[in-house]
């Protein structure tokens, strides 16, 4: 067995199922007038239009292929995605389309974004809206309420993210200061029928937090967010505009995000077309046809990229040692996204350090290799998807006389990575859902 | 289910497997002048001596059973423990027994350590050595080389300890500042047999490493005890006399400890028969039993136990949530031994954080609970064992206005445990084979 042969086919099968293409010609299909998604079918030949809603960075390969299914069925409808994510695609004229800002959102993300109210505003009941939100979608529809701009969005953000405050907190503040996000979205399209297909970049798939869930019911309130800026004592330094909003809300003057149970949800369905979940799944499949017993461990893993790493390698070490929880040839798969406290100057990505770490923990084991990959491509503020490295990796890295925790102290993996010939680069994939660890234990003792 | 009664089951399993008298039944017997270990058997009815030698914190129980077992067949012997753990069992007369300093040496081990040397220095080839070695037994045999105080020892120790040096490296220097570690209570006691049972407290079971390796081949060198003497700039800093060992070694003055493929080692028999694993997979059978579906993950796991523990939630959630990779009920199993690095002034230990880390990745889940164990029952300086938490441990904390980051960022978890009632105190155990985490979830969603 030639485990980075394999390990290469199984992070080729894992991507090809999170496809954003084909994850919608998977669940989409329309003919004879009914319009079908997976086992539910909505007829679309009795009136009304047919609109679309396409953001995040998959916004157009995901339309591109939505566009083809439903053919003249289709209305008209607004893209949005991120600059120089067009090429290569062609859309339908009566489709609008946006380049903007990622992730810092811009003058078009607003231009967009009124483009979206303005299509949904005169909806129907007659009407149904097709949405297809992934990766980026949040900061790619900026839409502060009247009175914000979009620097009193920033500047909030940034005093948040400095404070210390989580992406969980940082969401309930945003929801409550947007005109789209917290289900808001669903409630401007309402009465017409709306299908939400989701490439899910978010671990464990929370619909209210991917994209900062604009057609999922919100179950955070005005009185949350004035809290979290009570929390970190931003009340003075937030902009005026934004205190303002918030304390009307919390005094009952501003409607709240629509919650969980309001009927208005009745006719929306999201549904999660591409996950980590469905890209893991793949890769144990792929392992399996390749003759690896295998399992899916999670696809919840979170921590420090660093000592998730050592986590790893315990795995590793316990198959090719004493064939625990399988006998090898064997393949464990994980999911989910590792960070990095960045201290050091260096070159990195999350993958990248979980891999060296990884690498430390499975030094001199034999028949082992492990494979941190960032299912978008890009790993941290680098090139590179990730690695792949092995029992002989430390022993290559000692004889080019790199020290491996030096370049984790420093943040500086790429380097490392490069000389050690263990860097994974595979280019942008047009896809998102987070990272996949895969472990691969030859059957025998042999590099 | 009952989650919390069955982990205390699996608990109960899992000691029992470890206990260090039934470990020493498992695989020794006597009778008509024969001796078993596991499969193989010696004469021993043939003259010679039959010799025992017991040292760490299971000594006692160790060498009671084996007397037990060996009746007037064994000659005499040296048992070395820590202060109050020979309460509770007898011993026959003809074994010397020394009460000694740990985890710091002291005068009484020097002194056990010498009546140890001089009971092996006159054996013959037809002598059977029997050695019982567990967890403590390094720091309860000091036998520093002539010219070198035990003053000396602790100093090198010390200082190389605040310079950061690992434990691989401290051992290295042990090792060759010995006159019993690595290898060497093999080399003094050839030509006659050695047969060493060991309970090990070292994660991997490394022979050379569990109580510095006495009976084990020393891959380490001279040279290489002199490199982190350097590394760690200490050469100046080091006592004179451990300096000059030194140099001597590396000068060839000095023989080395005994290398991997030395002869003496034919006679010498190694065999771990208490361990982690061992308890892990008595925990698994035990959880089968019960009617969970079960797997060992790996007995390898080590790092911060505050990220350890976020990785144990992904698990935890994964299987409630998708059933991966088990369906529930089910239970998952690793050991290991984490760490903390002290940075607030609060009580608690690596069990209990790595608990209170896990309870904030899994607030809200029904049906999932996870007990972190140390499996000596004293996690860290305190007097609990570790902990189980649940889905509500977070919802108990909150109504009790406790904050679970603050806990950890104090390293302050034992009254945050004892307040959410999750704490678990076993008491001394008597044995210790490092730590256990076991995820259990029931079948259906209800706490």
């Amino acid at each position: 067995m030639d485990l980075r042969a394999d390990l290469a086919l199984i992070r080729d099968a894992a991507l090809r199922a999170v496809d954003p293409g084909q994850a919608v010609r998977r669940v989409l299909s329309c003919d004879s007038g009914v319009l079908r998604v997976s086992h539910e079918a909505w007829p679309i030949a009795t009136g009304g239009r047919r609109l679309l809603v396409a953001a995040g960075k998959a916004a157009v390969p995901m339309a591109a292929e939505a566009a083809a299914l439903l053919g003249p069925a289709l209305t008209s409808g607004v893209v949005i995605t991120k600059y120089g994510h067009t090429a290569g695609y062609s859309l339908p004229a009566r489709l609008e389309v946006f380049e903007a800002g990622h992730p810092a959102p811009d003058a078009a993300g607003l231009q967009g974004a009124a483009a979206v109210v303005r299509l949904l505003e005169t909806t129907t009941p007659q009407d149904l809206v097709l949405v297809l939100l992934s990766g980026g979608a949040s900061a790619l529809l900026p839409y502060p309420v009247e009175g914000l701009s979009l620097d009193d969005l920033q500047a909030a953000t940034l005093a948040l993210l400095r404070a210390g405050a989580s992406i969980g907190e940082l969401n309930t503040i945003r929801k409550h200061l947007s005109g789209i996000k917290g289900g808001q979205l669903a409630a401007l399209s309402a009465p017409a029928q709306m299908i939400v297909l989701v490439l899910s970049d978010v671990v464990g798939d929370l619909l209210d937090v991917i994209a900062s869930g604009p057609t999922a019911p919100d179950p955070s309130t005005f009185a949350e967010a004035w809290a979290i800026l009570e929390r970190y004592s931003l009340v003075e330094q937030a902009p005026p505009a934004v205190r303002l909003r918030l304390v009307r809300g919390v005094a009952g003057a501003i409607a709240e995000t629509p919650k969980p149970g309001d009927p208005l949800f009745r006719t929306v369905h999201n549904i999660v077309i591409g996950s980590n979940r469905l890209a893991a799944r793949a890769a144990v499949a792929e392992a399996e046809r390749l003759g690896y017993a295998s399992l899916l461990l999670s696809t919840f893993v979170e921590g420090k990229a660093r000592e998730v790493g050592r986590v790893a390698a315990a795995l590793a070490r316990s198959l090719r040692v004493h064939g625990d929880p399988l006998s090898p040839p064997a393949c464990l798969v994980w999911g989910g996204e590792t960070t990095v406290t960045v201290r050091g100057r260096g070159r990195g990505g999350r993958n990248q350090e979980l891999a060296v770490a990884a690498a430390l923990g499975i030094d001199g084991l034999a028949g082992v290799a492990i494979m941190a990959l960032a299912t978008d491509g890009t790993d941290g503020p680098t090139d590179a998807a990730g690695a792949v490295v092995d029992g002989a990796t430390l022993s290559r890295a000692r004889s080019l006389g790199l020290d491996p925790y030096a370049s984790l102290d420093d943040n500086d993996t790429y380097p490392f990575l490069t000389a050690t010939g263990d860097l994974l680069v595979t280019g942008p994939t047009g896809t998102n859902v987070n990272d996949l660890l895969v472990i691969l234990v030859a059957p025998d003792a042999t590099l």
